[in-house]
């Protein structure tokens, strides 16, 4: 057994546990031990295995369920139908100075992201910046963590990806854009970084599934039926249901959520070469691809910053404590509700999880359990 | 007289138009004209004032008429009140190859940002990309200017910044962060091109002036009133309440729109070593600056990318035309409601504008006529 159970009544993130009928509780190694071994029955190289299961396991420990272990048999599904390719020759296919194209082979993106974003560090060691665009690749988990790269070398980190498409543009009832994040880090000093990490969908897929699992109702404006109505029926994300972008509802500038959703698109899927809009590949393997694809795999785009390059490290660092301060600071709507900065509940989800551990839902052991068996690890 | 008089019958504008007694119609030329006296009888270089009037005027001949020649009364104010140097010494302060950091010295913004952008392209033709954070600026006019002028150059631009504080944060009643715009511009082939432009506020102060002055409900997400709480009083707008995040309310993810607008504070503000948060200098020029401000003046950040260094600039070209193609073409959810791809709208008001003129109101012509007037030009 590679996981210690805790008592569940130390388990304080109730917000993520509600629905759940029954949990284990997991350590962070535990799951990072588990994952290193299915990637590499898989047939990953050790360094692949590590690199992907640490991206996996640092968004089970800071809170995103989501991303976390939980997809693993996900990449399982996508890689037995042949759309994942374990051993990866990643390669800069064209590149000037601070900006650069990778070619990822259809490796695993947990793999490829990384390996580009290292780049992106070494050309702003050189000239300030690094900027790469990624083709040919796959889902790369969180994008905060690839943003997260950054800051060990006192750098501004960025990562974007495209994603499976679910959301369709305003006035359109067809699903042309995925919830293409956009992350960004920022080192601080005595503060915890700041890192933005945001879906360009008004709401999460999941938060949806919770509410139809416990029978409860949605606000208008996290969904649409198959004709681009606003729906508040939950049944319906599985008929041809789909998210709406931020901002939700027309009158609430959901096209500002799409023009984001967009700009991801086009830095991530055209800039690259990599396919865009509606053709980019799902995750969900039982989903063909689409005919006439106008590019390769995946796309991401990732970058680096050096903070000296625009201001002294150590004066950046002291101005973001205070911007971090003022804005925990900032005078509240009622005292008992926090006024939190961007990355600071998963930075207080961390701290907790490192002490009480990893929750996990049945459903989710249970498919560890069964990649466990398959595998034989 | 520097304009020409349209007949009123030939504007179709309406959505502009519909909440003005009367309007009069000029051409860019003309208000063009009027603006470069202004500015150089306020002191500027010719090709300072010709720089900002072209700022200014683009605005409005792209129907963002609230950031168009209605502003030059504030900049006025602005400079009246000392706190606009109208012959700034724009200066790199700090520089690393592809980053660089600029001094305003406290001119404006209409004509730092571009100035500030010229040298991000020749970054871009040296390194790749070019970025450059600029403090001791001013308002900067349409963000969307200062991106697109990397298009001629096969580029992409971006340019972002921060602005008078009236938004708070999540469960915060403090107006803490502007309406902090970010700006992209793409280029295309045959399609015009891609041009995102948005502020991370959820919608613009002008709509809800515009509701108050029509007496017309407003959505429920556009503003808060003092206290912080959700308000449909458009009174209230002027009693202390406030504008919201991109996302409007809480359950519709309100925390995103304000994760961007930080983002955007920290890439101006912070990095830059202009001021951010509360202490953004607000725009009108009675306001005073709060004390123990942390920065010198507003914030901007710009950035330029050369295709070339990512891609064929022709094949992204050929492939930005199929994707505008793709979302102008997605399925609608009512026939008659077209799917507009981000800077549509724009566009299709410049091309009504060259032919027709553009309109304004009473009031903004008046204003005209007393700087004019003020001026003696």
């Amino acid at each position: 057994m590679y996981y210690k159970q805790f008592n569940i009544k130390q388990l304080v993130d109730k917000k993520k546990m509600h629905f759940c009928s029954r949990m284990q509780v997991f350590t962070k190694e535990g799951l990072y031990k588990i994952s290193v071994d299915i990637f590499q029955s898989m047939g990953a190289t050790e360094d692949d295995a590590e690199q992907a299961a640490e991206v996996l396991t640092s968004a089970d420990i800071r809170g995103v369920d989501s991303h976390g272990v939980s997809r693993l048999t996900g990449y399982v599904a996508l890689w037995e139908a042949g759309r994942i390719n374990m051993t990866p020759k990643v390669k800069i296919i064209r590149e000037h100075k601070s900006t650069f194209t990778i070619d990822g082979d259809s490796g695993l993106g947990l793999v490829v992201a990384p390996k580009a974003m290292k780049i992106a560090i070494d050309r702003a060691k050189l000239y300030g910046s690094g900027w790469g665009a990624i083709q040919n690749s796959n889902h790369f988990g969180i994008a905060g963590y690839h943003a997260m790269m950054a800051l060990p070398h006192d750098m501004i980190g960025m990562a974007m990806t495209n994603a499976t498409p679910f959301i369709p543009p305003t006035h359109s009832k067809e699903a042309m854009l995925g919830t293409n994040p956009i992350a960004y880090a920022f080192p601080a000093g005595k503060e915890n970084p700041l890192v933005i990490d945001l879906a360009t969908a008004s709401v999460a897929r999941g938060k949806i599934e919770i509410a139809r699992r416990e029978g409860k109702e949605i606000p208008k404006g996290w969904m649409v039926d198959k004709h681009g109505n606003t729906s508040q029926n939950v049944d319906e994300l599985k008929d041809g249901g789909m998210l709406t972008p931020l901002g939700s509802l027309e009158e609430l500038s959901s096209h500002k959520g799409y023009a984001l959703g967009g700009l991801v698109d086009v830095l991530t899927g055209v800039l690259s070469g990599a396919n865009y809009g509606k053709w980019v590949p799902p995750f969900v393997s039982f989903l063909p691809l689409l005919p006439n694809l106008p590019g390769k795999g995946l796309g991401h785009f990732v970058g680096a910053m050096e903070i000296e390059g625009f201001r002294d490290t150590s004066e950046f660092k002291e101005s973001m404590d205070h911007w971090i301060q003022s804005f925990k600071g900032a005078k509240r709507v009622t005292e008992n509700q926090q006024v939190y900065v961007p990355g600071e509940k998963e930075y207080l989800t961390e701290a907790k999880r490192n002490t009480n551990g990893i929750p996990l839902n049945d459903k989710v052991v249970e498919d560890l359990e069964g990649l466990k068996k398959k595998f034989g690890v």
